[in-house]
């Protein structure tokens, strides 16, 4: 059997001005180490943005010297079987004193893509991470799901999906297709999550061995949720 | 006291095609964090390689679309206080099959940055991530001293350094101004660890909760030792 039988193989990630680097950088090692590991050369990746220009994360000097090129716009996008959607502070548009960097066209890409749009089927599978979630709630795709994300803003952030069940305490959260993970770091841990699911046990202990990374084995090894405090959020009833 | 006023501030990494993703980004996270968190605007970033060409991680189709753009070369690169060295495949040479990038003239910039050259000052720190070793071993940087590394590959690594005592069990180590990690996700613990050394205790937390890093809290919890069977491998002594 193939290693990569069950896997989305056509991977991409939407990447703003404002990224977070971790958010983004976390599942693409774990990507990058099973493209490696499995021994075969048909996993693809795409970097998808409004635009080919370098991309910087965070917003302020220091950041904007770390710049990344996307490979396709919204137009060229290929099909996207596993869609990564980062957080960071360019999708955040609430808070006081932040500049809104305006990802409504993002929002629009990621529903016409988990959908299926013109010549494309849809998403496989969506993953957020941190704020990214901002981006998965405002297409509605967290309505009437089960979701977290980052444990300090939480609430700030649950309330871009009112109709969502907000888990206080989850490192990720799987429900149906849609896949969302707490902060920054969170991120790998839901993708070695992701790939427990649909691959083989041994080539899962490949990466996380290849990445040393100190996995959070279990959804609720959250140390997070008791630093910032933060409890489930249930969805608002009507009237 | 100013948040930063024991800090380097001028931050930078060699970047070589083939480098790994999360070496690079372990760090560069953490101290993006610091950069927010610090609320001062002083700290800046450098990303110096042999030319400005995009660089690529890893070796294969997947990990060829995700490109990062230097800053500098070699001979533009501004004074650094703190140099990164991250690991990766375009680093080893010494692999059957592995392709090897000639990393000579990044080893020759890190021995000169490390001593200092024309008008710039010697650099305050270097830090090393995974098997980004090689390039300290090669540069002279780690005789007498002692190190670490990855922990797949270590002994092979350690070959490169026949002077170093080499640490089997530590997610990082510190000699001097010298610091060297153990793979891939232990860049992120070495430079928590590193910030831990010259800032206030309340800053570094708030850098691990932005995270929402699983954080080694002391350089010998690595679990990776005991997976791998690494072991201490003493200095070879002349005659």
């Amino acid at each position: 059997m193939a290693a990569l039988e069950n896997f989305p193989t056509s991977v991409g990630i939407v990447l703003y001005p404002g990224f977070e680097v971790m958010d983004a950088a976390g599942p693409i090692e774990a990507l990058n180490c099973l493209s490696e590991v499995a021994g075969e050369n048909k996993m693809t990746f795409s970097i998808i943005s409004r635009n080919l220009d370098p991309l910087s994360p965070g917003r302020n000097k220091f950041t904007a010297a770390q710049q990344y090129l996307p490979t396709h716009t919204f137009e060229t996008a290929p099909q996207i079987d596993l869609l990564l959607v980062p957080g960071g502070w360019g999708s955040i548009n609430f808070l006081p004193g932040s500049e809104s960097n305006n990802v409504d066209d993002y929002t629009a890409y990621v529903r016409r893509a988990y959908h299926g749009y013109d010549e494309k089927q849809p998403l496989k599978f969506v993953m957020s991470v941190c704020n990214g979630t901002i981006l998965l709630a405002q297409a509605g795709l967290l309505d009437g799901r089960k979701a977290t994300t980052n444990k300090d803003f939480f609430k700030e952030i649950a309330q871009f999906g009112p109709k969502t069940h907000w888990l206080g305490r989850a490192r990720w959260v799987a429900d149906g297709n849609v896949w969302t993970t707490s902060g920054v770091s969170a991120g790998a841990d839901g993708m070695l999550a992701f790939m427990s699911e649909l691959l083989d046990r041994d080539l899962v202990t490949k990466v996380v061995n290849m990445m040393e990374w100190r996995r959070a084995e279990t959804a609720d090894d959250d140390p997070f949720a008791e630093i910032e405090g933060t409890h489930d959020i249930l969805p608002k009833t009507a009237g």
